[in-house]
Protein backbone atom coordinates (compact mmCIF):
# COMPACT_ATOMS: atom_id res chain seq x y z
CA UNK A 1 0.00 0.00 0.00
CA UNK A 2 1.62 3.39 -0.61
CA UNK A 3 1.39 5.94 1.68
CA UNK A 4 2.47 9.78 0.62
CA UNK A 5 1.86 13.34 2.28
CA UNK A 6 -0.46 15.46 0.69
CA UNK A 7 -1.48 19.33 2.87
CA UNK A 8 -0.34 17.65 5.77
CA UNK A 9 -2.65 14.99 5.79
CA UNK A 10 -1.64 10.88 5.55
CA UNK A 11 -2.99 9.53 2.43
CA UNK A 12 -3.05 5.44 1.25
CA UNK A 13 -3.29 6.27 -2.34
CA UNK A 14 -0.80 7.79 -4.78
CA UNK A 15 -1.29 11.15 -6.39
CA UNK A 16 -3.90 11.74 -9.27
CA UNK A 17 -2.77 13.22 -12.34
CA UNK A 18 -3.79 16.17 -13.45
CA UNK A 19 -6.17 15.51 -16.69
CA UNK A 20 -5.49 18.26 -18.51
CA UNK A 21 -1.77 16.74 -18.42
CA UNK A 22 -3.15 13.63 -19.84
CA UNK A 23 -2.91 12.51 -23.86
CA UNK A 24 -5.53 10.95 -25.74
CA UNK A 25 -3.77 8.14 -26.95
CA UNK A 26 -3.65 6.93 -23.07
CA UNK A 27 -7.57 7.61 -22.32
CA UNK A 28 -8.18 5.31 -25.20
CA UNK A 29 -5.76 2.92 -24.52
CA UNK A 30 -7.53 2.52 -20.83
CA UNK A 31 -10.75 2.44 -22.48
CA UNK A 32 -10.54 0.44 -25.16
CA UNK A 33 -10.49 -2.73 -22.49
CA UNK A 34 -13.88 -3.99 -22.57
CA UNK A 35 -13.52 -4.61 -18.31
CA UNK A 36 -12.38 -0.80 -17.73
CA UNK A 37 -15.14 0.58 -19.94
CA UNK A 38 -17.18 -1.70 -17.68
CA UNK A 39 -15.99 0.15 -14.35
CA UNK A 40 -16.22 3.52 -16.00
CA UNK A 41 -20.08 2.92 -17.04
CA UNK A 42 -20.80 1.66 -13.73
CA UNK A 43 -19.44 4.58 -12.09
CA UNK A 44 -21.06 6.70 -14.39
CA UNK A 45 -24.59 5.08 -13.86
CA UNK A 46 -24.16 5.18 -9.96
CA UNK A 47 -25.32 8.30 -8.27
CA UNK A 48 -22.20 7.66 -5.45
CA UNK A 49 -18.76 6.38 -5.37
CA UNK A 50 -18.77 3.15 -5.51
CA UNK A 51 -16.12 0.47 -3.77
CA UNK A 52 -14.03 -1.67 -5.53
CA UNK A 53 -15.65 -4.68 -4.62
CA UNK A 54 -18.86 -3.58 -5.47
CA UNK A 55 -18.03 -3.17 -8.70
CA UNK A 56 -18.68 -6.74 -10.44
CA UNK A 57 -16.17 -8.16 -12.56
CA UNK A 58 -15.12 -11.02 -14.79
CA UNK A 59 -11.48 -10.87 -13.35
CA UNK A 60 -9.60 -11.89 -10.35
CA UNK A 61 -8.68 -9.14 -7.85
CA UNK A 62 -5.24 -8.52 -8.71
CA UNK A 63 -6.32 -7.79 -12.53
CA UNK A 64 -8.89 -5.60 -11.56
CA UNK A 65 -6.60 -3.77 -8.69
CA UNK A 66 -4.73 -3.28 -12.27
CA UNK A 67 -7.39 -1.70 -14.24
CA UNK A 68 -8.09 0.31 -11.79
CA UNK A 69 -4.60 1.49 -11.64
CA UNK A 70 -4.72 2.26 -15.15
CA UNK A 71 -8.20 4.46 -15.07
CA UNK A 72 -6.66 6.18 -12.22
CA UNK A 73 -3.14 7.01 -14.43
CA UNK A 74 -5.72 7.91 -17.57
CA UNK A 75 -7.25 10.43 -15.02
CA UNK A 76 -10.58 8.70 -15.39
CA UNK A 77 -11.19 7.84 -11.68
CA UNK A 78 -10.29 9.23 -8.22
CA UNK A 79 -9.60 7.08 -5.31
CA UNK A 80 -9.58 7.27 -1.79
CA UNK A 81 -10.27 5.37 1.30
CA UNK A 82 -13.23 5.31 3.48
CA UNK A 83 -11.69 2.51 6.52
CA UNK A 84 -10.86 -0.24 4.49
CA UNK A 85 -12.71 0.13 1.65
CA UNK A 86 -10.90 1.73 -1.70
CA UNK A 87 -13.49 3.97 -3.36
CA UNK A 88 -13.76 5.21 -6.72
CA UNK A 89 -15.17 8.08 -7.99
CA UNK A 90 -15.57 9.13 -11.42
CA UNK A 91 -13.74 12.35 -12.40
CA UNK A 92 -16.72 13.59 -14.93
CA UNK A 93 -15.96 17.34 -14.53
CA UNK A 94 -12.51 17.41 -14.69
CA UNK A 95 -12.70 14.68 -17.67
CA UNK A 96 -15.43 16.28 -19.53
CA UNK A 97 -13.62 19.69 -19.67
CA UNK A 98 -10.17 17.79 -20.89
CA UNK A 99 -12.01 15.59 -23.22
CA UNK A 100 -15.11 16.98 -23.97
CA UNK A 101 -17.76 14.57 -25.38
CA UNK A 102 -15.82 11.26 -24.40
CA UNK A 103 -17.91 10.00 -21.70
CA UNK A 104 -21.16 10.59 -23.45
CA UNK A 105 -19.85 8.74 -25.91
CA UNK A 106 -18.97 6.01 -24.16
CA UNK A 107 -22.71 5.73 -22.86
CA UNK A 108 -23.63 3.99 -26.13
CA UNK A 109 -23.29 0.65 -24.81
CA UNK A 110 -25.48 1.20 -21.81
CA UNK A 111 -27.48 2.59 -24.48
CA UNK A 112 -27.70 -0.13 -26.60
CA UNK A 113 -28.31 -2.17 -23.91
CA UNK A 114 -24.97 -4.12 -24.46
CA UNK A 115 -23.06 -3.02 -20.80
CA UNK A 116 -24.09 -4.43 -17.79
CA UNK A 117 -27.20 -2.89 -15.65
CA UNK A 118 -25.86 -0.29 -13.40
CA UNK A 119 -25.91 -1.87 -10.18
CA UNK A 120 -26.46 -5.70 -9.16
CA UNK A 121 -29.87 -5.84 -8.25
CA UNK A 122 -30.83 -7.95 -5.39
CA UNK A 123 -31.73 -11.81 -6.54
CA UNK A 124 -34.95 -13.50 -5.70
CA UNK A 125 -34.35 -14.63 -1.87
CA UNK A 126 -33.08 -18.58 -1.98
CA UNK A 127 -36.49 -21.36 -1.44
CA UNK B 1 -7.99 -6.09 -55.78
CA UNK B 2 -11.60 -6.62 -54.77
CA UNK B 3 -14.42 -6.82 -57.38
CA UNK B 4 -18.03 -6.85 -56.06
CA UNK B 5 -21.32 -6.78 -58.55
CA UNK B 6 -23.65 -4.37 -56.25
CA UNK B 7 -26.76 -2.46 -58.16
CA UNK B 8 -25.52 -3.81 -61.99
CA UNK B 9 -22.55 -2.08 -60.76
CA UNK B 10 -18.93 -2.71 -61.00
CA UNK B 11 -17.29 -1.92 -58.04
CA UNK B 12 -13.61 -2.22 -56.99
CA UNK B 13 -14.10 -1.82 -53.50
CA UNK B 14 -15.34 -4.65 -50.66
CA UNK B 15 -19.14 -3.61 -49.40
CA UNK B 16 -19.42 -1.35 -46.35
CA UNK B 17 -20.40 -1.97 -43.24
CA UNK B 18 -23.72 -1.00 -42.00
CA UNK B 19 -22.72 1.36 -38.77
CA UNK B 20 -24.97 0.82 -36.91
CA UNK B 21 -23.89 -3.11 -36.35
CA UNK B 22 -20.57 -2.27 -35.23
CA UNK B 23 -19.69 -2.61 -31.49
CA UNK B 24 -17.84 -0.12 -29.84
CA UNK B 25 -15.32 -2.13 -29.06
CA UNK B 26 -14.12 -2.38 -33.15
CA UNK B 27 -14.48 1.27 -33.13
CA UNK B 28 -12.33 1.83 -30.11
CA UNK B 29 -9.76 -0.60 -31.67
CA UNK B 30 -9.58 1.10 -34.55
CA UNK B 31 -9.49 4.71 -33.36
CA UNK B 32 -6.94 3.56 -30.75
CA UNK B 33 -3.61 3.24 -33.22
CA UNK B 34 -2.61 6.90 -33.55
CA UNK B 35 -1.98 6.40 -37.84
CA UNK B 36 -5.46 5.57 -38.02
CA UNK B 37 -6.70 8.51 -35.77
CA UNK B 38 -4.94 10.75 -38.17
CA UNK B 39 -6.32 9.63 -41.27
CA UNK B 40 -9.71 9.94 -39.48
CA UNK B 41 -8.79 13.69 -38.54
CA UNK B 42 -7.49 14.61 -41.90
CA UNK B 43 -10.25 13.38 -43.28
CA UNK B 44 -12.30 15.27 -40.79
CA UNK B 45 -10.81 18.66 -41.05
CA UNK B 46 -10.52 18.22 -45.35
CA UNK B 47 -13.67 20.04 -46.66
CA UNK B 48 -13.69 16.97 -49.32
CA UNK B 49 -13.32 13.02 -49.81
CA UNK B 50 -8.99 11.74 -50.20
CA UNK B 51 -7.36 10.01 -51.98
CA UNK B 52 -5.51 7.40 -50.27
CA UNK B 53 -1.92 8.65 -51.58
CA UNK B 54 -2.55 12.68 -50.51
CA UNK B 55 -2.28 11.69 -46.79
CA UNK B 56 1.29 11.84 -46.01
CA UNK B 57 1.13 9.04 -42.85
CA UNK B 58 4.47 7.72 -41.67
CA UNK B 59 4.09 4.34 -42.46
CA UNK B 60 4.81 1.74 -45.54
CA UNK B 61 1.81 1.78 -48.31
CA UNK B 62 1.31 -1.64 -47.24
CA UNK B 63 0.52 -0.93 -43.67
CA UNK B 64 -1.53 2.48 -44.48
CA UNK B 65 -3.33 0.31 -46.86
CA UNK B 66 -3.85 -1.99 -43.86
CA UNK B 67 -5.22 1.07 -41.50
CA UNK B 68 -7.41 2.50 -44.14
CA UNK B 69 -9.03 -1.56 -44.09
CA UNK B 70 -9.58 -1.37 -40.12
CA UNK B 71 -11.35 1.92 -40.72
CA UNK B 72 -13.31 0.89 -43.53
CA UNK B 73 -14.71 -2.35 -41.56
CA UNK B 74 -14.88 -0.12 -38.25
CA UNK B 75 -17.82 1.68 -40.43
CA UNK B 76 -15.45 5.21 -40.11
CA UNK B 77 -14.72 5.99 -43.95
CA UNK B 78 -16.05 4.60 -46.98
CA UNK B 79 -14.19 3.88 -50.03
CA UNK B 80 -14.64 4.62 -53.61
CA UNK B 81 -12.70 4.54 -56.93
CA UNK B 82 -12.62 7.84 -59.37
CA UNK B 83 -10.25 6.38 -62.00
CA UNK B 84 -7.04 4.75 -60.84
CA UNK B 85 -7.43 6.43 -57.70
CA UNK B 86 -8.91 5.53 -54.43
CA UNK B 87 -10.67 7.77 -52.60
CA UNK B 88 -11.63 7.99 -48.68
CA UNK B 89 -14.78 9.41 -47.15
CA UNK B 90 -15.69 10.16 -43.76
CA UNK B 91 -19.29 8.46 -42.63
CA UNK B 92 -19.55 11.60 -41.10
CA UNK B 93 -23.41 11.10 -40.58
CA UNK B 94 -24.56 7.85 -40.34
CA UNK B 95 -21.05 7.48 -37.66
CA UNK B 96 -22.31 10.48 -35.96
CA UNK B 97 -25.91 8.64 -35.50
CA UNK B 98 -24.73 5.54 -34.63
CA UNK B 99 -21.40 7.18 -32.06
CA UNK B 100 -22.86 10.51 -31.04
CA UNK B 101 -20.16 12.70 -29.96
CA UNK B 102 -17.24 10.43 -30.80
CA UNK B 103 -15.89 11.83 -33.63
CA UNK B 104 -15.94 15.05 -31.65
CA UNK B 105 -14.17 13.74 -29.34
CA UNK B 106 -10.97 12.34 -31.17
CA UNK B 107 -10.83 16.09 -32.11
CA UNK B 108 -9.59 17.36 -28.77
CA UNK B 109 -5.90 16.60 -30.47
CA UNK B 110 -6.26 18.83 -33.56
CA UNK B 111 -7.40 21.48 -31.34
CA UNK B 112 -5.07 21.33 -28.85
CA UNK B 113 -2.29 21.02 -31.98
CA UNK B 114 -0.97 18.01 -31.15
CA UNK B 115 -1.96 16.23 -34.47
CA UNK B 116 -0.79 17.00 -38.36
CA UNK B 117 -2.16 20.29 -39.88
CA UNK B 118 -5.45 18.89 -41.62
CA UNK B 119 -3.39 19.74 -44.94
CA UNK B 120 0.17 19.80 -46.18
CA UNK B 121 1.43 23.17 -46.58
CA UNK B 122 3.56 24.13 -49.17
CA UNK B 123 6.71 24.57 -48.51
CA UNK B 124 8.89 27.70 -49.24
CA UNK B 125 10.42 27.38 -52.94
CA UNK B 126 13.93 26.23 -53.09
CA UNK B 127 16.49 28.57 -53.43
Amino acid sequence: MVTTQRNGQRDRVPPHPDVRGISLQQVLEAVVDPVRRRIVAELDAAAEDLACGTIDLPVSKSTATHHFHVLREAGLIRQYYVGTSRMNALRREEFEEAFPGLLGALRVERERGRARPPAAQPGPPPA
